[in-house]
């Protein structure tokens, strides 16, 4: 990554973080910005981490939950997500996640 | 801003930084995530912030100016700011900005 360039999101490289749920990342010193396809059918199993977390949905609709409350979330919607809360979602849609601090286990 | 919800952006408060730059914004310990719309013939004049930035082109085309370097961006690009460089940018589309840390300033 270099600061103060133009790019793409379509010239960055995938990454499979579990079948189905494809990123493209930007990590900077302080954070990520991920851009996720995630297939329908694709399940994200409940997880957690220590980073707070952002997310906005960009198309389709998406089964989330948070911290036990579930909820149909689509385009414009967003969560906010505080370290350490479990979360999982569900199906077919393209998301934009930033994680503070950055992803090292992505990178 | 509570952790762990779900919102719609259309329901977050307008905010408007300069004529015809107007952001919605979510903010967080460490992050301000921006859902920035921004009408033709709008001018952000030039500017630095010791944040570190993002910027992520959702509809439209924008001329940006980061570090002397300037280039018309559309849909799908994204720019990387360092801290402390100066950018500017004129005229007509939606954007996600993303800062860390938060800004104080918007809030």
């Amino acid at each position: 990554m270099m600061y103060n360039t133009f790019q793409n999101i379509e010239e960055l490289e995938e990454f499979e973080v579990v079948p189905g749920i494809v990123g493209r990342m930007i990590h900077t010193d302080k954070m990520t910005m991920s851009f996720f396809k995630i297939a329908k059918g694709a399940v994200l199993p409940e997880h957690q981490h220590f980073h707070e977390q952002t997310s906005c949905i960009q198309s389709g609709d998406f089964q989330f939950t948070v911290d036990g409350k579930t909820k149909i979330v689509s385009a414009g919607d967003h969560i906010v997500i505080a370290p350490h809360t479990p979360h999982s979602a569900l199906t077919d849609c393209t998301i934009i996640d930033v994680f503070v601090p950055s992803r090292e286990d992505y990178k």
